[in-house]
């Protein structure tokens, strides 16, 4: 197998499927996908990464779609992933609301990909910030991740996003869910999607209520009415993504800059431990000390410190 | 401040605020967690442990107050353990349907607790399988766990639970939603609840052809429709639990030791591989590198290899 490095400069002049091969490196993870992310971090920091989360159900698939074909009209190309929990019990083959999708291959201007939520070891993967990174690189002015639900690989998609859109319904769980799943202090913007169903006002309001009640902030964050199945609402939304784009601007860039770096590093550093540590459990002697740990002669903690001593 | 070992035998005969305390080291992590749960772990593997998981709104909390009441009907005593995702935009206020677990707290056969869903560094916490195992060696025959979502934490707490309960409702994104969230392939027992509204039926029928699905398994799980609010359901629910219970204890016990031990000291493995991590981080001169990420004239990658070399 050739290495990546023939496949950049392709990539970033508009090959796609030299592009998707890139991804397919950093989804594989490991040293190769590394040494990829050191070659293309100097190219990016350039794009505008809107991440889109909410709970299962919300329209988070549809509303990208008609981002996607509302940043087209403006002529810009943009890039998608969608982290798509694979059911290793499905086979991840439910795709249902992906196809919709493939309507927008024939556009040379869209890049849209798939990503696997689940890392190795079952443990949530962090790949979606990373490729988020070479699309960046490759030159998108803007990237969207779709994300389901939240957890850490949530989080981290979060994180890497420059603008987060939270999707509700109107009425789900009278939004004092979406303060209980943590999603409020995560959004700059919130979308009430679904707006033709009863409902939406309470929403808006009590959502407008809890968005003003805690500590006061640079920004605060706007909440948007859409039917992203008839598209009513997207300008509206994408208005409120260029506004918290202008206001990142208008905050100190060092600052920002700066924030952006750190979070990156943390990313490279955890990364760069988990892979320490798979590599030393791997060589460790696993088999003894599950047969103690299991007749309770041994804790697990003490059998982990004597595995993997100091 | 005095160590834990005074609080052991109190807790362990029934003293509430001594178990609180030891719960509280447990949340609060490190290396006193660590001695304490080496102390406590060759005392557990008695519980039962069921963790109840599911969408928020879902009726989880009503489900696990309604199980409380049906185990102590059977004069068994019971823990739950009530992983609340801790929001500090809200300052972790939001305690609505917590109240109603006061009720219980009149009845010394139940111990209730809330738990941060949140660790350090802005991780997920793994407090709640080790709480689990605390409450199992303080003699609990039954543990309920309930979490919000599905994230790597409730993954952790699934993987800590001899019976996983999936809660839904009647259409709950027409049931699909929970495949693509990844509830399919870790549910013992599927609920539906709020099963007096309309579309139960075809929940439960999309449910039972999905999990018939897939590969072949030793225990296909069952299908219960509950109403939390009014109890209907909750008998048939705790029938399917023992049921599952009565499974495992037919299995090979051996084999359910082993992968129960093997799981325990992957997650001690983790942690304090976790906590080296932590510690050699904070030790590292940060800022600096950072300085060179922001300027994009080192990629983090990189930069952590320097930080942390070898």
């Amino acid at each position: 197998m050739s290495g990546f490095e023939d496949l950049l400069t392709p990539a970033f002049s508009g090959d796609r499927r030299a592009l998707a091969k890139l991804l397919t490196v950093v989804e594989r993870g490991g040293a190769e996908s590394r040494r990829l992310l050191s070659a293309v971090y100097p190219h990016s920091g350039k794009a505008h990464v809107v991440g889109v989360t909410g709970p299962p159900g919300a329209g988070k698939s549809t509303l990208v779609d008609r981002l996607i074909g509302r940043i087209r009209s403006d002529g810009a190309e943009v890039a998608a992933l969608l982290v798509d929990p694979s059911s290793p019990f499905s086979g991840g083959a439910i795709l249902g609301d992906r196809i919709r999708m493939q309507d927008r291959v024939s556009d040379a201007g869209v890049y849209a990909r798939s990503m696997a939520s689940r890392g190795h070891l079952g443990g949530v993967s962090d790949a979606a910030p990373k490729a988020a990174i070479v699309l960046d690189a490759a030159g998108f002015p803007y990237v969207l991740v779709e994300t389901v639900g939240v957890g850490q690989a949530e989080v981290d998609i979060v994180e890497s996003a420059q603008t987060t859109l939270v999707v509700l319904n109107p009425g789900w769980g009278d939004s004092i869910q979406a303060a209980k799943a943590g999603l409020l202090e995560i959004g700059d913007v919130f979308v009430v999607n679904k707006a033709d169903r009863p409902g939406v006002e309470a929403t808006v309001s009590d959502l407008n209520h809890m968005l003003h009640d805690g500590p006061e902030r640079e920004w605060t964050p706007p909440v948007v009415t859409t039917v992203a199945t008839t598209g009513t609402g997207v300008d509206e939304l994408w208005e409120a993504v260029l506004s918290h784009q202008q206001h990142l601007a208008g905050v100190d860039g060092n600052a920002v800059e700066r924030r952006r770096a750190e979070r990156d590093l943390r990313v490279a550093m955890v990364e760069l431990l988990q892979q320490r540590a798979l590599d030393r459990i791997e060589e460790s002697d696993i088999d003894g000390a599950v047969d103690e740990v299991a007749a309770r002669r041994l804790d697990p903690w003490t059998a982990a410190e004597r595995l993997l001593p100091g």
